[in-house]
């Protein structure tokens, strides 16, 4: 039996292109003792994936050139040599950018359409109940400490972590801002993900839209994008706001290090507190956020978008793609039956 | 009875100089009900007073021109229409740059020579038992959160901010490693504040010299500069390091707000966290930071150095000296007795 795989075949600087991975054939391999074979339902596109095979330092090793792209995916368990793990069993974890995934069963995070989540969707697992939805739980309600009344101002708020912030600050009584860039994507803010003000960061006056936004200033900045659109926001900083660093969509290569505004005397002044939010740092309490999230979905109360390509040899193409914006909503590559 | 004045005369912008600030001669008014008239012993000359004076927005509304130069002092109770002081009472608070100051008790912001400070000389509590000792106790312990054996640099490492914060991270365990311009600075940092290593930004090779003295990273930053300096320190964050922006005494002018290497992808790929310290936030808590501080004083664990002007008429460029760096220590203007 064959399995289509992504490879790294070139090392990016920046966003990485489909020129850089190639797909190849290669036999599933066998099994052993203690391992799973899965049939990869759904693949994840992810931003963080470019710093996922630039040189650059990051929170994990750079993914070598010659090997399978790394990447979350939803699957069935197909065949298993491990006694946790039965034939059907719907499961998520690193499986990679393939059809086929003979992993040890620590490679599985946890069994999807199952506990928290039974019922939804299984590629829920890879956005609004996966790390994107984690990310924004985690990110907005640990790192952000928002309170009721607060303003949380989001960056690429129509985005797959973005939406889920903007949703979850409105349950916790916040009052929202989105920003994002072209109409489409306002406007899905404004109907779709119900932010009380959504912004085109691609026209005119920023800063003017942004100040009359927030008249009392940005009490929570969730930020996926810096770059300018971050720097429009940091001026806007009320008392002691909270500055969420989640993503750097709007930095194209930190190979030429950027240089922007400096924000020690926002910090100073606005006695701001500026962290990041990794949803892997949150591992441990993965069971407590799905445990909120969930309901919130199956109630309607988080509404999500999913931009599904069809088969795996959309996958090389697929994360410049994201970041020219072309998507709408969460990206995934479909690759077998869900 | 005359009372020498330092007002502010004309609106800098960027650091003060002494044409900013004109030296007058006034009564010294009676007093009302409730007021206290305090003789001067000692005035506090701060890098703070550049925020102060500038119209940019800051964390109190900017000195007018016209009013007496916000500042603190020290001084003795000459007369008191207030039943809480008595004529000799030692007292600290925001007297202005003048001889004599008539004030409401409430401007008093404590006794000195008296409780957790009684037998130390009242001008500490302008320095080491003041905003500087205070700003280094809780920026250091409650923001940076050091651990024994963490490595702590700090920026402007023999100024009575840094060579504070260098004496404390000693006392809490950690490696400490300071940052200051010039081969004495550097000298006093390592005979008489006891840094582990001490760097001259001034030198060539700023970078390799941080990390040769930061072989593990840097786990706490207490930037008191900004700018260049700080910029190379971020490169060598460790995973969770916190930064703790105090000053931002390497940037002389925020009207034309400066730029700089991006600091996101710090945040993101160590989870660094940055956060402000400003003493005034834990006013409610000084009496915690007096009382861990006089003993540490009195034992010879914290050295201090003062620079210490003589004579009102030395007030209006003293500032701009200190952003010259041309003081080893706290720097203070004697304009009566202690």
């Amino acid at each position: 039996m064959q399995n289509q795989q992504v490879l790294l075949s070139r090392r990016p600087t920046g966003i990485p292109q489909s020129q850089h991975f190639e797909v190849v054939s290669t036999p599933v391999p066998a099994l052993a003792d203690g391992q799973v074979l899965v049939r990869n339902s759904y693949l994840s596109v992810e931003p963080a994936m470019r710093g996922w095979v630039n040189l650059a330092p990051n929170y994990l090793p750079p993914v070598e050139v010659g090997a399978v792209m790394r990447a979350y995916a939803v699957g069935r368990v197909a065949e298993s040599r491990h006694p946790a793990y039965q034939p059907g069993d719907a499961v998520t974890g690193m499986f990679g950018w393939q059809e086929w995934a003979a992993v040890p069963a620590s490679a599985i995070e946890r069994r999807v359409d199952h506990g928290a989540t039974a019922g939804l969707p299984v590629q829920t697992a890879l956005g609004v109940l996966g790390l994107n939805g984690l990310a924004a739980y985690f990110g907005l309600l640990d790192v952000g400490q928002p309170r009721p009344g607060d303003t949380v101002v989001v960056s690429t708020a129509a985005g797959s972590v973005g939406s889920c912030v903007g949703q979850i600050a409105q349950i916790a009584g916040c009052r929202t801002v989105g920003i994002a860039g072209g109409p489409a994507k306002v406007a899905l803010c404004r109907d779709e993900f119900g932010y009380d003000a959504a912004i085109d960061y691609r026209a005119d006056g920023l800063d003017e839209a942004l100040a009359a936004a927030c008249p009392r200033g940005v009490d929570v900045y969730f930020d996926n994008t810096a770059g300018p659109v971050s720097d429009a926001v940091m001026r806007l900083l009320a008392p002691r706001a909270r500055v969420v660093v989640c993503g750097t969509a709007s930095v194209a290569d930190w190979t030429d290090w950027p240089v922007g505004p400096r924000v020690e005397r926002h910090v100073l002044v606005k006695r701001a507190h500026i962290a990041a939010i990794l949803a892997f740092d949150y591992r441990d309490r993965y069971p407590e956020g799905l445990a909120r999230l969930a309901p919130w979905v199956r109630e309607g109360r988080i509404a999500y978008r999913e931009d599904v390509l069809q088969g795996i040899e959309t996958a090389p193409g697929s994360i410049a793609g994201l970041y020219a914006g072309e998507n709408m909503g969460k990206r995934l590559i479909q690759v077998g039956p869900a």
